[in-house]
């Protein structure tokens, strides 16, 4: 990544800030508040790691507005409400640069139906194959080795990354991000069993992945048994996570790595899942809840609870239940001591 | 997906059941109690939901014998044993109408090494990789983008989605399904550690895929250390799923998304794992086991248990313990209480 | 796997060992103590299989030196001080015959910018893409359906096997091993919320993987916010593992499959993860820490310590507790009966 800003340049990024100090470096790089070098912009947003801010040789560094400090010689500090958004709209303006959308065309290598339907803005790039009636949006960009199938449908602007599967009937939204390895619409895992026999359920449904949502490497998202597997706009979802078949997902909820939500289980509005949660299916998860990571729900949750653990439970009964349970060898020791009091009560009484 | 089925079509496809009312509405669609409209098939499986009945739109509604209630105006009631396998067999209906099977023949796209014998009513689709001495049975479909490596075999009527990866010798059976992103054959985590150092144990083996397995997208099979890995007929894998080396699966297991099962573990016929389960290795999990969810296993289980948690335990005590760990504050207080009273004991004997 | 070994050419694969009894036949196959045939060469290296040696009938069987009981007629005994690592050099042998580094060049269906530079030994398989400024090493595999982004590199001797993505600017190491699927530099997950909105932090780094590491199947990494993720030199990770942004792993650590590891998290060396092992973000593992499966960590681990459970704690404290837990419906009753017996005190006070 090839950096060169001016100190002017940076503060024109990030907006309104307090500037305390200079700085006649141009700055070439972006590194954390240990590893930075002069030339270099760092920031500091979890307070956890304040203390690095006095030994960092970097030469602009974004602050709270609360932080105590000065800077030293040949140092700027920006004070800004946000300092991890701050630097956001800095790494926004880099990755413009230097991630620009390929050209628009298709790339001779495709495999594209004669009956799909492709914005001339649109980028097919090299060995994606897009089937019969599928369609692609204004500016979209499918960018290598993807799979959209049958009637098909990817938004304008929505960017699919390497090896994306998006099987048939399946909708994709607007600005869309799909990281390499996700697959929209696989079957859903539909059995039941009678009498030993396992008998499949055909899965005829499809994925609507609305507007605006971000899906990470390798996740999976199964198509609805009938109708439609649902990811309303604006929801993130991070790798490796399962989303199983009529999953409804709320709008911006925030779903973490390796969670996994079983058949039928709705999600409100602005949800947010732990790491390796997971989630049984025929549940209702209420707007604004929050599911610690590795928790496990068999139960509906209300709205705006915080709940963790297997089986999940609201969060401060749970830590005061852990830390009793490590005091568990001394209450059975006190225990036996009242029973041994008692018992020699029983022999005086005796 | 477009439908036009007379109620004399869904009478005829789901076999025996009992009538009730009539409608002349043609179903064109499927949807659940809920969100059904006139012109709607719906079901009702799970009792959680048989209020939703009543109010249901649907024209035509599939009930469990046992449902009590009546059909409103211009509306059929269609008991049967088993709603949800009637539905599928609508479903199946409609799948074998709308995701067909492509025609046979090889896509001028895919690189066929001159060594491989692939049937003649087989379809390999675009970008597919077919390597030496490779072979593809009959009506066996290759969807789009495989890589099969040099020896592996794909029986009959087997079905590969996009991006699904067999390595070199792995051995798939007849009518396998094999979802987007399936690898089949990565290698096994074989290391040793010696004084600091990593020695890797090389992976020579293979896997074993035997008839009607079913496996998920992006789910993972390691190949064996120098054996077979194996999947026995009619075991159904969900997505993201984790069999390490040597793994011993039996016939007509369920095995639900995230689980993990690590090298040389054995599962009997019939065991079911719930999602995100986790095996370690050299264990056996008898026939018709069943594992819940997140539950975390280090020893054999026996035939027909029921298990959860982490260490995994019998259900019914894992039950009662998590009960009991929610009135761990009180018991502690309860004890205090208790010593707080010998104390004054005590204090009168002084 | 053709196999063809006489007694000779094993001992000398496998170094040093003591000798006793001898065969005639020719090694055709390796398999495991219980299904061995005769011309088969098995090992024992876990001792909860050592009763199973007297009944196998296997013509060559690895040993440990202490191993006590003598061979049948026509079987040889090898001692060796490591079994596994015995084994590992036949089979490294073996792998090295049967599955051969693919000739140097370059596949006419692979799809190679005209700025790429790629040694002439590498290998480029069929429809693999190789964008501008990208490199490849010397002796390198990109096997089938490979991704290379713009500027990415992939050291000499290295091996991406299929469907494995590179994205821009990601640096692979020599002798790295990517198993199928395997995703380097997806986009990190970095959202802030703000009053209701979810905020997206671009990810403008990259993915550092050193020399000698070897990745599992379907394994993503994701890149860094701006610097670098980073995994150091002969650290194995295991299948459909995830390493989030900015994590940074250090050398010969043993991942196992599915564990998590979130954001900026920091591994010393020979650190080792168990199996659906979850790290949070932000905290360090000591040098020689081991977490057990499943485990999860949410503060600091020390060096060479060894935890386990969630929230994770030493395992002989753990231990203890579980062992605790059980005994908590007898607790509860022997609490019961105290609380009677005072009762009694009671009454006989009043």
């Amino acid at each position: 990544m090839e950096i060169a800003l001016s100190f002017e340049q940076v503060q024109s990024l990030i907006g309104e800030s307090l500037s305390e100090g200079q700085t006649h470096q141009t700055i070439t790089g972006i590194a954390s508040l240990d590893e930075a070098q002069p030339g270099d912009l760092t920031f500091l947003d979890n307070l956890k790691y304040q203390d690095s801010v006095a030994n960092s040789k970097a030469s602009v560094v974004l602050l709270p507005l609360t932080y105590q400090g000065t800077p030293k010689l040949d140092q700027a500090f920006l004070r800004v409400r946000y300092p991890s958004q701050a630097l956001a709209k800095v790494c926004g303006y880099l990755e413009q640069r230097t991630r620009s959308r390929p050209s628009p065309g298709i790339h001779p290598s495709a495999v594209i139906d004669p009956k799909a339907q492709i914005d001339e803005t649109a980028t097919i790039g090299p060995l994606c194959v897009v089937q019969q009636h599928a369609r692609v949006g204004a500016r979209a960009v499918l960018q290598s080795h993807i799979f959209l199938g049958s009637r098909a449908f990817v938004g304008d602007h929505s960017w699919l990354m390497p090896h994306v599967t998006v099987m048939d009937n399946c909708h994709i939204g607007e600005r869309v991000r799909l990281n390499p390895g996700v697959v929209i619409g696989s079957e859903g895992f539909g059995y039941s069993t009678e009498e030993g026999r396992v008998i499949k359920e055909p899965q005829v449904g499809a994925v609507t992945v609305q507007d605006d949502v971000e899906i990470g490497a390798n996740t999976t998202i199964d198509r609805a048994r009938f109708d439609q597997t649902l990811l309303q706009a604006g929801t993130k979802i991070d790798n490796l996570v399962q989303i199983a078949h009529n999953v409804r997902i709320g709008k911006n909820c925030l779903i973490a790595s390796q969670a996994g939500i079983a058949g039928s289980t709705v999600l409100e509005e602005a949800v947010m899942l732990g790491g390796q949660a997971g989630l049984t299916g025929h549940v209702t998860i209420g707007k604004g809840a929050k599911i610690a990571a590795q928790a496990g729900v068999a139960n509906d949750i209300k709205s705006d609870s915080l709940v963790t653990g297997t089986p999940a439970m609201p969060l401060m009964l749970a830590r005061r239940i852990d830390a009793l349970k490590k005091q568990l060898p001394d209450l059975f020791k006190r225990t036996k001591k009242i029973e041994n009091f008692i018992e020699t009560l029983h022999l005086k009484d005796a």
